[in-house]
């Protein structure tokens, strides 16, 4: 049967097996799932047009049947060329009929056509990881078409002064997934040139402290023993930055008996780790001594050149953060004589001059998405029942808002918990007239 | 030899062993040590009376020694009556001249008297452990003299109308210590009576995420170990609270082997609590399963007398939150047939109806400071580094502040966490150029 | 091309990924390495034919291998139907010319078929992962053919009495890799059935000590979230067994942020775990709260009807002890109103009449290699290690040898260990002659 | 009122405080209590005298107790100079109407008179915490009177030849509580100069996983902490030794947030702590970057002046082996310019010439005994309960057993932990009968 819906996904015939990925996370997803449940009834996102460029996986297929559930009107492309579950993207155009773009290792070509598939489709509201959405769109505004990408350029060319205004004007808000995106988005205010409300989901307590360390720990050492199947114990494993996600990544590396080293650029943070048991050195005498090296920064070029001239031999390699821009691949490139590329499904191997080989994992794409599965489905239903309810408040706002980067509003965030907690089967406590009474004021001293 | 200054010490026959403990908490105190050389050299403290509210031990003494030698003249009095060190406190007033009010296990009217020596000092800057000082000049401004303690009423009623709010008015800022401080200084913020700029260090990074956390962590585990001598390897230890404090204490007392229950209010919290692997439940379920109970949530009556009827034959109780209100002693009392003080140093125990005996060590108050010494110096070097910081800028701040909360600035954190890395011998990385502008720009995505 | 030796595996076609794992898994065996270009300049097995019954994986390959190069004639069958690595298998046969009879997922008569190719082999040399050589032989030997598979019946039927007793006496040891498998032969010698001399293997420090912690430890995590993509942060997971393989499965579970419950049956152990700082319940209590069971224990239906029936919905349930005995699947089989096999890959569901669903993981089959790849290959480099040094100098000890099960000798422990560590890069003491003589001496106390 | 024993304490006065420490530590040894009430009505030990040379604390005043209950005639001296309790030995004494012979910092000439107390005492059963009484009589029976401390020669020369080996000869069997000491009784054996059963109480699984690895563990840390109030998280720590004893030290070292070395000669132990996490390397590299080292070898000299002379300015040193040899203090006291005793209690400071302060903790004598209150009830009840029963055990088997050392039966084992289990409130599994068959079977494979 053919789809009803347009898109560009790798094979329908996957479908079936995409069906039972999606079903599988739904079973782990009771706080969207409630959601879900309510905006079927309520249709709050109706009359919205949405574009989401998200990871393509199980759980954002619950996230999308769950918007478009409350009345949105979604296009769904992928936020990364490797993270896409294409059996997920079949059983969503097949089973769902909601258009999706995305098809597992894209090239560059395509995955900027996907992206504009998803701005023709003018949007009320965006969906980002990473915030390529918004840039393409302030680009577009600015007429700095040069800065997009070619497949980008032809397709912003073709639009009029004011269509090209009009695509970020028509937008009610933008929801940002990422640290790497929030950062960004919080350069673009800095500089003037944020055209449109963003509402950093991120930064929502239930988003980032649970996906960024319970989920990021736990699936980029997943996807490290797929790429690799080393053993962690014992290893020297080697964690550039411990940000939220840095944290998680070293919390589970050292559950699994490596010896975690962490290296840092702020000073409260390596102190910190250091005080959480680590050892902490820079980058130079790290690469001398780690056996596994994975980057979670946010930040470019964080191991390059000088760093792996200095590795052991069997090195390997990965990235965990959000752009595959922490590792220089290139500089690796050039000093490599042999550059072998899978050696194993999710390997590449380079020789150096003096026979030394170093590993580099997922391509230096983010390896939990790379060679595992990401974020699992219980974490993903907190951060993407944020990213529902965000939107729902955002549309609410209509018209209120300014063009600023603005926080989740705190009650969504105790409700996430609350409901999460209670699938759990975990009470907790609610505080007594007397405490209530007692944290407002200040009288009572010693 | 009589001591220059005056002060209430219990013995300054003591005063030799207080320098030695002094001299060997400075080993530990890198951080402050710097400041110190450059206060004494550049006195940025010059003709500042300070009246400074703290816990009186060997590292508050080195921050005194700071002030001083910064130029302020201080007068240190307790913030608790048992958490005092008698010997440092003579020290202090015999070896470096600083007046001090403190004498361990002073009764509630000495505590008071020497709040108010305090505040007869006519300070203008004042440092908080708990807002003790500042709420008592809010009463006195607000004519509220009823609120006070008789001692403290009996000086107020001394004061004419002027010096009533004079008092506050000569305050140029105070320094706050403790989250708890700062949810009432809070509290008074919102109800509109704060009368002074207020500097909250507790929430500056090197503070909260340090001394609350790797601090109260050790000290209370080793407060509770010193005042009992138990295993703690295979208790089921409940803590109620996981904020910073109770993260900490959470977290040693699964590093000593303990099987750990955490009790929230907050689900977020509570959820994060569970992630990190520890069993979450409510405090009535805890209370029939817990062989030892801590207190940290800065909150009233957190344990009471439904809590205390469920416990087991044997079950130990502390707090190492800040006041000692988190345990509701009283109700304790009242239900107990017989109360047994004292049949250990630091350990009463109440004997139920039934004959089951509960133990309440350290008489409810901070566990840590009671039974132990506090925290380590090595982490108060850093809060206190930031306390010495965070006066020196509120003073170059000097009629530019509101009657407000304000936060430290970050460059003294940044300041503070680099120096103490490089005392530990850690080197971090610095942002190239490449890496700065990368962060600055968001023109970059995938 | 085809291959030159007989042997029954899937296709052949699959050698080059085989080739590429086994090659992949080599890098990380340093220790067997070194001893397979030993063996393969001392030729210390020549002569000897050889029968292998092991899990048929990449890192199996780099011990038969080694085998081979030490000059032994050698078989190698599988020792689990759903184990065995089909391209691995075919590489065995296509590149390295070692006839291999091993088919995953194949049905019993094949099983036993292959044990009966491993029989009909003659060997002087057995090698057992669970004792199924060993015990066939000895019911032949016994003349208990009705204790045999049909298929093994059928041949030892065509097998004359000399010939049946034969088989037995022609072997000059068996090396015996799991605590499962001692666990029987120690049970065949107490009964005095034991008709060959054992190694027991896996008794060696260098492989228990690390195989069963280490390896089982990290890979059952690992098919456990391959099998599911759960994320274990705040899971109850129940872990039933607390010998090595528990330990370190209930130490990574807690590694990966579970609340870690477990069982026994040995006080001893049941306390050791408590003070490890895990919850220690019976298994009828903890059936009502786990999320995710999974037993390591040696025996038989440790999970069984009465506790199936007790589970909550959405219960986990696996196994990684040696033999599929684990878990009563009969008895669950039997409760279950509806059974989906295979909901997804590795997941077989179980709708109880109150529709509550479990699932089954693996089919009750050892999770490690059933969903992943078994232990890693560093972790195997010690345990394959131990075996080749365990077989040469069985060889070296024939005639000597008694009917009995020996340990290896403490000297090959000391000789793995030591070059697994120098292949690290690290290095560790040794004793000063002060030391020796004092360790030896007992003259001197306090 | 004066006592009605014999014996040399410090003060009787201080029997009262004594009383009240062995009253708090009873509470916690409810196994022990268990077993004394039944000594009291079977009194199985009746008719025996018995020399105990052991730590004199709290809970060996509870065994004391339980062997006087079971009918012995008890004296008990201390086994080591540093570690007595002399408010115990007092209630001891005036109390429990118990002969004791110990004070806390008594000379060498003191320590060996009160060994000589205990063996003029004419034991059936003796008790050893690192084999001194059993060593002495082993000189005076092979009359190498010059190889006793001349208290003990002194005494020694007053007895015939008949009494010299009737010393020895009168003795039914020798409990020995420490690793060290079973090294030196395994070693006399191996030499032929072992004169009387002795049992390996120390190899106890119920001694030495929990009393070695928890209570060590945790009291060491304590030690520490008391000597020095440092804060663990972020030090440096390294540990000397990854026997039962350092395997509890680091996990605990860690489990408080510090970085810890290992330190090996033992090839597999060196590697079992690298899989654990933790970094190990040899000790003149660790010399080097320490902040925090710890001896628990069992062996001599093992930091000596070539590791000093590396250490870093600050670096505090203490043991937890039981003799004080592991730390060549002599050396030290050779390189130091100056030394400073007790620059605060516990802590001796030696400066080297280059102005590098070294800080030798307890004068190297167990950091857990010298500086806090040695192990745990709750872990010396299991300890001293298989104590009481391996006395009683051995006194049933009065000629049978051969001078050689024997291990404690497996059931008072199981017996002790299946009770200490009951008396924390957990239930663990028995085995079904199918079960118990299974285990006993050899005949059930694939």
């Amino acid at each position: 049967m053919a789809a009803a819906v347009s898109g560009d996904v790798k094979d329908l015939a996957l479908a079936a097996l995409g069906l039972e990925r999606i079903n599988w996370a739904e079973r782990d997803m009771p706080v969207l799932r409630a959601i879900r449940e309510r905006f079927d009834a309520e249709k709050p996102l109706a009359g919205m047009k949405m574009s989401a460029c998200l990871h393509v996986t199980a759980e954002t297929a619950n996230l999308a049947r769950t918007l478009v559930a409350g009345g949105a009107d979604l296009v769904l492309v992928a936020s990364n060329p490797l993270s896409t579950q294409d059996d997920v993207a079949a059983s969503l155009v097949q089973d769902f009929n909601i258009p999706v773009y995305a098809i597992k290792g894209e090239d560059e070509s395509s995955y900027y056509r996907h992206i504009a598939a998803a701005l023709k489709h003018s949007p009320n509201v965006t969906m980002d990881d990473g915030a390529d959405l918004v840039s393409a769109m302030i680009f577009i505004a600015l007429n700095r078409l040069d800065d997009l990408h070619p497949e980008l350029k032809a397709w912003a060319k073709t639009l009029s002064a004011a269509e090209r205004t009009g695509l970020v004007e028509n937008v009610v808000a933008s929801m940002e997934e990422t640290t790497t995106g929030v950062i960004r988005l919080r350069a673009m205010e800095k500089d003037g040139v944020l055209k449109l409300p963003v509402i950093a989901v991120n930064d929502a307590e239930t988003k980032h402290f649970f996906d960024n360390r319970y989920g990021t720990g736990q699936s980029t050492l997943d996807g490290v023993i797929r790429a690799t199947d080393m053993l962690l114990a014992g290893r020297r494993v080697v964690v550039c930055g411990y940000g939220w996600c840095g944290k998680g990544v070293a919390s589970r590396a050292k559950g699994l008996g490596a010896h975690v080293i962490v290296t840092e650029v702020n000073p409260v943070r390596g102190l910190e780790a250091a005080m959480d048991g680590f050892e902490v050195m820079d980058i130079s005498k790290a690469a001398t001594t780690g056996d596994l090296f994975i980057t979670v920064t946010g930040n470019i070029h964080v191991i390059r050149e000088e760093h792996f001239a200095l590795m052991k031999d069997g090195a390997m390699i990965c990235n965990s953060g959000h752009f595959n821009v922490e590792l220089a691949l290139d500089s690796l490139e050039k000093i490599a004589t042999t550059t072998n590329k899978k050696v194993r499904e999710f390997v590449d191997e380079y020789v150096l001059s003096d026979g030394r080989k170093l590993y580099v994992l997922g391509e230096g794409r983010l390896i939990n998405l790379a060679a595992a599965h990401g974020h699992p489905a219980s974490v993903m239903d907190m951060s993407f029942a944020t990213q529902a309810l965000a939107t729902e408040w955002s549309i609410k706002q209509k018209g209120e808002l300014k063009n600023a980067v603005y926080n989740v509003p705190k009650a969504v965030d105790q409700w996430v918990a609350a409901l999460k907690l209670q699938t759990m089967g975990i009470a907790i406590d609610t505080l007594t007239e007397e405490q209530r009474k007692y944290l407002n004021s200040w009288e009572i001293g010693t």
